[in-house]
This record gives C-alpha cells, structure tokens and sequence, in this order.
C-alpha cells in the first residue's frame, strides 16, 4: 500500500478509515498521540516515540490494552504494508480512552482505541532555512503529554501560514516555549541553550537526540530558559521537531535573526544525517 | 426514534454513528459544541444556544455552510424524529472546521462537519443538593469558547467523581473560575454574585438566564471575581449548566458550605422552573 491506516484491526487506505462517534477522541480529545518517519522500510526512533506514547498513557489513565512490546511490533506489523518502492514515510499513531456515550468521567472498562496512519512523504531537508513568528502561548498546564487538545496550536500554525512563515514560536510572558508542532533551541557561543522540561513544554525525541549528539560532538547544553529577546540575538535559532530535525531560523516577526554559526549548524545536521543513517541504513536528505 | 444521532445529513441510532477518521474534531479537537435540553418535545433555550454556537464558529473562522435560522432549523426537525413519549431530552450539537489528511493549518476550502445526538434522559431536579471539590484551572486561554478541547475538563470530572462529589470546582490561584462542567456562583446578603465574562469562562447561557431571573425577581447582581475564601463563607453557592440548572452546594473538599439562604434557593428554583414551563409548557421537576 501506498498509504495506509489502521484502527482496533482494521486497516484501510488512509483517507477511507470510519470509526465510530462515540470515540471520546471526537468529542473530548481524551486521548494522546506520537509521530515519527520511516526511511526505506525502517522506523527512526521507535523505541523513543513508543515509550513516550506509552508513558503518555499511563499519565492519563488510559488502557492502552497492549504491552509496549505489542504496541512496538504493530508499529513494525503496519510499515511492513508500505510498499517497497515507498523512500519515506510519516508514521502517525493516536490513543483515546475508549467509545462510550459522552459523559465527562471516565467509563467504566474503558479500552483504548488504536488509530494509526502511515503517509509516504517527502521529508524536509535537514538544515532548511525557514521563518518564523512569535504567538503568546494561551496553551493549558499539560503541554508535556502529548495530547490530541490541539486548537491552539493549530490557531497559532493558522497564524504563521496567513504571515507566509513556517513556525509560530510560542511564548509565556517574555519565555520562549515552543512552537505550535516542534521545539525551539538556540546556538549561542558554541553552546546549545534548549528549555528545560516542564508542564510547559513537549519532552520532544528529537530535543534528547541533540542533547546526545552535542555530547557526541564536544558541544556544550544549557538546558535552561531562554527569553525573546536572547533569541533575537542568538548565534542560530533552530526549530526541531520528528519530521524536519533541524531547521534553521533566518527572520522571526521579519526580522532577521541567527546566521552567525553556520559551522556548528553543519555539525549537527551531520551528526544528526549520521543518526538516522545508521538506524535506518537511508540517509535523508541535507539543504 | 428514542435517541438518534445525525452527522452532515445522516441519522442513525444515537450509538451508531460512523464518522470519517479526517474530521478534524478526532485528531485536533478542531471544533465547537453545545447543549440544551427538550421538554416534552419542546427545545428550550434554543436561541440562546444556536447564537453562541454560531458565534464561536465565526471566532474560529469555521464556515458551518448554514446561517443561523436554518441551523435552529436543522435542531427542530431533529427533534422532531424524537417519539412522542419521550419526556425529557438532550440535545448536543457539535461542528469541526472539516474533514481532510492531518496538518496543523486550515485546510483549503474547509467545509465544516456538523454532528448531533439527541437522546432521552432523566434531567436533574432543580434545587438539588450536591458536594463538590476544589481543582486547580490548568485549562487554556480560550475559555470563553465552548471547543471540544475538554481533556482538562475530563481530568478534574474524574477526580471529583473519585471523591464522591458531583462536581470540580475550578480556581486560577485563588480566584474560582467554574466548574468542570458548569457555572458557579454564590449568594450572599441577598445578592447573586457571578464572576465576570473573561476568557477564563465560558458565557454561560444558564448565567445568563440568572442574570435575567435575578432582575424580573428584584435580586441584585454583582458581576465580579469571588475566592476561594469568599465562595466558602458565602450564603449559598450555586453549580449551574443546561441540564442541571440549579445546584445548590452543601460541601466543597469535606467543608460545609451555604445553607444559608435557602429562601433565595427556593426563588431562583422556581423562577428558573416557570421560565421553562413558559417556553416548553412542561413542568421540570424540584428538588
């Protein structure tokens, strides 16, 4: 298959899949999702995305009605419907409490419901220049589950499209968070400053990869908060997130911003190239 | 039909629904609803509801492909499909901004789906007496919007239900908010006192009707933030919504509380219980 998507066993192409309106995902959002790419038939990052899926769960009570193990091997069961010919792919997988009539209380034996999809894709390039904008972040006290409650993200990507720029960066008072679908960190004298986890920000794979990988490459890590204006004046800001790990902020709100550090952005983007290559054996592509 | 649920021109029976996996409601919670009740076949409130529910459309530029007379136009031919005997119902309506692959941005063209269930019930007497607890508002800023991005609102339910209480009382720092799943207000030396519209809640059209009762009753109003502390030592306090419009509290986290003005209770219960039989012409039932 082409594309694909799957829910409590049954799988369909992906723009054909029912599910029933009773799901508490339609109407309360009660429930948690994960997403990461697949290079030439292979998962990156799995074991991240499962265990933080899985964990996610836990954290809000949801029986997920499989081990991780289990969760792990239909993740693999799922992409190996791909077709060969398929280089790259999103693999996109969700959990809600259960079906039940809408009450806001949890129901009794509620069992998950499963939903996947799986989207052959062209992946940005690692090390694109992008733009972005600044939005006040009006998101609740859960922003490290990674839940479906999504419509302020999505008011605040909306945003940044209507101003022809690639992120919306968020940020409470004068602190930068994150953005509206990846996180931020910058490059300043040589270090990478990224913001510690909190009930404020995703605790995002690809922000432990580069964690790793400034280790890997002698580059120190500040993980501490960072104001708009320390990110005005950064050497680089970069915007990461599973499906574009590393892009590089060249104006926020018009003005221009980073640029200042290409040598060290080029580290990361091989290092972090050299990573997915040998997991997956596929080296994506590079700006 | 003794209940029944419709989606973009499709009825069935209310627990068998299918809906298309793209509805942005299921993956971003991209959406609004609202409630109301029906008293031997009457709809009650149904302007009231129909023009905040249009209205939150327009502030999240959702195009619902209708105007507003032929969506209360929609609601009442559904109501009719309800059978004769059914003597109470509820009446729930929700819109997503459409169906389409999952991307943060508005979709090009969006058409908004709209879902409704209608189902018999045994709504609560008016002037009850209830428990509830104290929970900390984590919610986003986008609270004056009835959006079904309710996993906060699901959370604080759960923990009032494991308590044994009927409802979560929600409070930023020491300023009460609402309820998980309602209003709240309080009476004291013969005033209602309400908090004040904000985005930190929703405006309730039930606060709405207080506000009118409380004038035709000759009660003052005070439209004003309450604490914690205030609420606590308050004659009475009052959880309000659409199917449970009167609430009257006797004890939050284990503490009595009210009792103190049960003239007043029994004025608002029988103004709000008269403002119903005189649109419906049917009599709900008092505590």
């Amino acid at each position: 298959m082409k594309d694909l998507a799957y829910y409590n066993g049954r799988v369909t192409p992906a723009g054909e899949m029912m599910i029933p309106a009773e799901d508490r995902a339609f109407y309360f959002g009660d429930g948690i999702y994960d997403v990461t790419t697949v290079h030439g038939g292979k998962c990156f990052a799995l074991d991240d995305h499962c265990a933080r899926f899985y964990g996610n769960a836990v954290k809000l009570k949801m029986d997920l009605g499989m081990t991780l193990d289990e969760l792990k091997a239909l993740c693999l069961s799922l992409i190996e419907k791909l077709d060969g010919d398929v280089p790259e792919a999103v693999l996109y997988f969700q959990a809600s409490r259960g079906s039940a009539p809408r009450n806001h209380v949890f129901p009794e034996k509620a069992k998950a419901n499963l939903y996947f999809t799986l989207k052959g894709a062209t992946l940005k390039p690692i090390g694109q220049t992008v733009t972005a904008i600044t939005v006040e972040d009006q998101r609740f006290e859960f922003c490290d589950i990674k839940t479906l409650n999504l419509l302020p993200n999505v008011l605040a990507a909306q945003k940044a499209k209507e101003a022809g720029a690639y992120e919306a960066i968020l940020h409470r008072g004068d602190t930068v968070t994150e953005g509206s679908h990846s996180g931020v960190s910058i490059l300043s004298g040589g270090k990478l400053i990224t913001p510690p986890l909190s009930r404020f920000i995703l605790p995002s794979v690809t922000r432990k990869h580069y964690i790793e990988l400034a280790t890997a490459i002698g580059v120190r890590v500040e993980e501490r908060e960072f104001s708009l204006e320390e990110m005005m004046g950064a050497d680089e800001v970069i915007i990461m997130s599973s499906t574009g790990p590393l892009n590089r902020v060249e104006k926020i709100d018009s003005h221009p911003v980073g640029g200042r550090d290409p040598a060290l952005i080029a580290s990361f983007a091989k290092a972090y190239a050299e990573k997915i290559k040998g997991e997956t054996g596929a080296s994506p592509r590079l700006a």
